[in-house]
């Protein structure tokens, strides 16, 4: 079983200590946190990022101002949630996280330390196993097309997770069974996940991989024996339709001209099942400063306006299977996500 | 008739005076080229990018050592040439402009410099009436479709040419026709053709103008009522294929699955009647420091490899409409380009 060698979120000597990923890939410095407060700045700043990481991290938050504050009511700590809730809306496993620990919580009228911090490990390992799960179940597809050479886009892997990763555990746990011989990068304009996080975690553990441009992606497609694009999702719909990072509905475009296949690798928490399809996932547009800079350099006119949305969604018909932690949906076009609500 | 402002190619006192396009858009810079050497530095390096451009530049090149060795035996310009043909492998414009000089030469023993200025003169007021040409043949597509929005790749336009523009210069014409209402220029990576020049050129003209991440292209299609995809061309050959920026042959596969026709503009000059297909094209790869880096900044792990293909080729099948100066080729898949051969 093959596991990551990047450990970003650690819990040592009751601080939770993070790798800063602000200053990847050029410098590896860590932060530690004391305090509910001091995570949810963490995730809004982005030192952490990935829906799934943001779920453990607000874990870890509430069971530090539990430290803090064991002993007394329980009710002390709904400040810390209401922070840390606040701190991403729109990520849904961080709401998931912070309902298990309101659970806990409901349970007793004092703060228990100890419980909250358990708990909190419980949510981390669980997201690791989830992933080291995903990674056999896809790999066994990869075994089904034979080995050859796959594309990610965005990050999916230990940075934005509990470890291993979701689209990237795939990735892992395929090259440790030689199933995965090369590794593309799309480098995910505009914020560079592709660039500063993937590449760095590949390169860390040893599996070959190349950067390329997004565009480039056609090409390698035609040219490099390319057998899956594998990705992750935000948000999966009722009908199997996939929100993820912008450009990966591009990407599926292009590997079903080509005759790619395509795998998305998210856990069960990602599915929506009250929502019916694709069409009704809100996209959020972020500025177009994102586009027009890199940190201080201007790459536009300044007067330029740009358009700049987050996700793209990418229709289940496009899809050749999705892998949660319950099992695999091939085809979800044909059946939707339905049979995996009450697993 | 609606022409740009941009002048990026000027003869001035007997040298070849270029706008700097590697400082753009935070400089309007210019340098001024003596010698066929410097031309070709200057193409190699980017000053000056952009098939029908390169050209032109090296037509005036070959008229800067005419000066210097005027009266002198026509074989002493045979370095000369060498050198400007070695200076990019793919636009086959290069080859096209120096053929010309080359015939002209041919036809004396010793070298007429003003003959060779003339000859320069007239490749690049050529070009410029080409693409005034080609704008009107390609608005008249566009108004088949009737009033809309448009997406372009890389830049094409006055940068790249003896100004109006390729495909820029259909946009432009279409502008004025009141057939574009909005363009979105994708950003074009590695280099950023699209944010730091078709943005700049679009912007200085006070045509409506939105940056897009490449991979936003495929999301932009299904949300943005797109009529057309409109591009330049590297090099085109007998069966339609078309060499172009990466990301092109991308853009095409998502334009047929979106309903959206793609159109690519070129003078007949980039038409290679001797390559049978795209299959034959050399691809030139550039340095994988460019996906890497932006200016000093590191954007990837430094020991990371990268995968930097220059062009990519798109199959004639997935092409409206090659519009040149001599006439439209409609469905190139059907007809090829040998109609235009003889005209």
């Amino acid at each position: 079983m093959h596991s990551s060698s990047v450990n970003c979120i650690r819990w040592e000597n009751n601080r939770l200590v993070l790798l800063d990923q602000r200053h990847l890939p050029v410098e590896e410095t860590y932060i530690s946190c004391e305090t509910a407060a001091e995570v949810a700045e963490a995730i809004k700043s982005m030192v952490v990022r990935g829906a799934p990481a943001i779920g453990i991290c607000a874990a870890y938050g509430m069971a530090l101002d539990a430290l803090r504050l064991h002993g007394q009511s329980t009710a002390l700590l709904t400040a810390a949630q209401e922070m840390l809730a606040a701190s991403r809306p729109t990520a849904v496993n961080l709401f998931w996280a912070l309902e298990r620990i309101r659970r806990l919580l409901s349970q007793a009228s004092e703060i228990d330390a100890n419980l909250l911090i358990a708990e909190a490990h419980t949510i981390h390992s669980q997201d690791l196993q989830a992933n080291l799960a995903m990674g056999e179940s896809g790999a066994r597809l990869l075994a089904e097309t034979g080995p050859g050479n796959v594309i990610t886009h965005c990050n999916t892997g230990s940075l934005a997770t509990g470890g291993h990763g979701t689209a990237l555990g795939v990735i892992r746990t395929g090259y440790a069974q030689d199933l995965v011989r090369h590794v593309y990068a799309d480098e995910t304009r505009p914020w560079l996940q592709g660039s500063r996080l993937t590449a760095w975690e590949l390169h860390q553990d040893n599996i070959p991989v190349s950067l390329i441009a997004d565009g480039a992606a056609a090409h390698l497609m035609k040219t490099k024996n390319i057998r899956w694009a594998i990705v992750g999702a935000d948000r999966i719909t009722r009908n199997g339709d996939v929100a993820n990072k912008i450009g990966t509905y591009s990407l599926a475009v292009n590997a079903r001209f080509h005759g790619v296949k395509f795998m998305v690798v998210a856990p069960t928490s990602t599915i929506d099942f009250a929502m019916e399809s694709g069409e009704s996932i809100p996209i959020e547009e972020r500025s177009a400063d994102e586009l027009k800079h890199y940190r201080e350099y201007p790459l536009a006119p300044s007067g330029v306006d740009g358009f700049n949305p987050v996700f793209d969604v990418t229709p289940a018909a496009l899809i050749d299977a999705i892998v949660t932690e319950k099992g695999i949906v091939k085809c979800p076009a044909e059946q939707g996500m339905a049979a995996l609500e009450n697993r």
